[in-house]
């Protein structure tokens, strides 16, 4: 029941690695997997596979703690070491196989910045073409944010706090509008225009002008961490709108959204490094220095 | 198009009135109502009857502005009375039959109290036989949380900072279960057990540690109006959670209720009163004196 598989991709988050390679071996229960698959691993390498949230598939809340993939610490006492091993051994139920004309690079950012968007989205239906979507903070979250939704057909709106963002919004994501928003008269003309909302900024910000874009029944979906969220319950009751938030996703919908994204040719924009400039790389990060995530490409850091 | 009603049932709440009678006439073009029918009306009176909402039953959250039964201003300018008034005249699509083996005195409350929780209850699928709701405060709203929360087999408890509604709570209103806020002991040994909440309380109060109740997946369902709502982002996140808001419902839906509490004989405790006590009874609602809402028989009251 053991994958390993080798020398592979990493997606490069301060925290949390996921792991892409192709398969080296497989234990001999192993079915669905074969040497020489392209595979991923996302951000948990396992959890307790018998509680409710398991059985459901949703193995990243599982009621007893799943195992982050970087960082975490098995039940033989392992500490995880994610995406900067030049191998990993992982049990079947944490590998989702990538599509053989989907490059590894791109599904890297998928496993990490890709579900945490996408869970939410798909929960909250928002893959209905024509509706409208508000993406708050244009990182790696939100650059996806924006990918996914211009997929599913939604008309796309970027909110940055930041003007020097709107080319790349328009031009190089294809955002459909770009909102500075602290231009409160652009703000309040847009009031009760959106279905959707995906709030990705984990600076703190007011939520009120935001829930306020929000048409009746709308759903303002909260995947970044700000240091508190503060709203008036008018701007929740009177429009019957929700918050919701969430981490990550199940590997059934990790499966579904590397399907999607191949079929679609949803690709994040990513910078492939070295190992061996991945502390530059942080030093960027810490300046938000990047579009949008890094990978490493281990594989041929090593050669 | 029009019918008119008579002296009939009030509910009283400090501002928003609805009216239960027997028809008295009905304009030509009325179908489904005849002279003699008991109706209600809700809390308004009037809508746009051509926007998305209004299309979609939820007449409450019309695009144009929905008209209150009780201080709202119609179309003609008109000062509605609500409840206070002897005979009402009203469009037919703001009525509902109420069956005559269901008291008017019981159906009064379930229009404005009774349809704020129904509503976000159905919405969120509460009505899940062997689940676990916490109803946050006992007023008007919490006491019909419990009712209707036990009619669909919920296992319920009541959430209050007064040990003096114990009693109340489960032998009056039949709760599983009574635990007094401030004790934080009991409140963490509670946490992740329900699946849903539904927070009635308008005074300030934390929400991190009812959030912390919820399930992974869990929803609070928000129906008062502190002065703010205010959480931690890992409140909601980490475990997946949603906090929704709501007030009252369309015509539809409170059709569907009232059907629902005739067949299941779920009653509101009320308190009725004659109108030469309203002075008396709005002091003792100030000082949330009432279990659980006060009833005007304007009928009998002038007699």
């Amino acid at each position: 029941m053991l994958i390993s598989f080798g020398p592979g991709i990493i997606l490069e988050t301060p925290s949390i690695l996921s792991y892409l390679g192709i398969v080296q071996e497989v234990g001999q229960n192993v079915q669905g997997f074969k040497v020489g698959d392209h595979i991923g691993v996302g951000t948990i390498v396992n959890s307790c596979r018998s509680c409710d949230y398991c059985n459901d598939d949703l193995e990243s809340y599982c009621a007893k703690g799943s195992v982050f993939t970087f960082n975490g610490i098995d039940v033989d006492g392992t500490v995880t070491k994610g995406g900067y091993s030049s191998f990993i051994v992982v049990h079947q139920r944490y590998c989702i196989k990538i599509p053989v004309n989907y490059p590894l690079t791109s599904a890297a950012p998928l496993l990490c910045a890709g579900i945490t968007v996408y869970s939410p989205m798909m929960r909250h239906k928002m893959n209905q073409s024509g509706k409208s979507l508000g993406v708050i903070g244009l990182g790696g979250l939100g650059h996806m944010a924006v990918k996914f939704g211009k997929a599913f057909g939604l008309k796309v709106t970027v909110f940055s706090t930041s003007i020097s963002k709107k080319e790349q919004a328009l031009k190089l994501l294809g955002a459909d509008k770009f909102v500075v928003s602290s231009d409160q008269e652009q703000m309040k003309g847009l009031a009760k225009s959106y279905d959707f909302i995906i709030d990705t900024a984990s600076g703190d910000h007011p939520f009120d002008p935001y829930m306020a874009l929000l048409k009746t029944g709308g759903v303002l979906a909260l995947v970044g961490f700000p240091s508190e969220v503060k709203f008036s319950p008018a701007s929740l009751n009177i429009d019957m709108r929700t918050i919701s938030g969430s981490v990550t996703g199940g590997m059934k919908q990790l499966q579904e959204m590397i399907d999607f994204c191949a079929a679609h040719e949803v690709h994040p924009t990513i910078d492939i490094i070295p190992i061996q400039y991945v502390n530059e790389a942080l030093e960027r990060l810490a300046k938000r220095d990047v579009k949008y995530r890094f990978v490493i490409d281990i594989e041929n850091s090593l050669k």
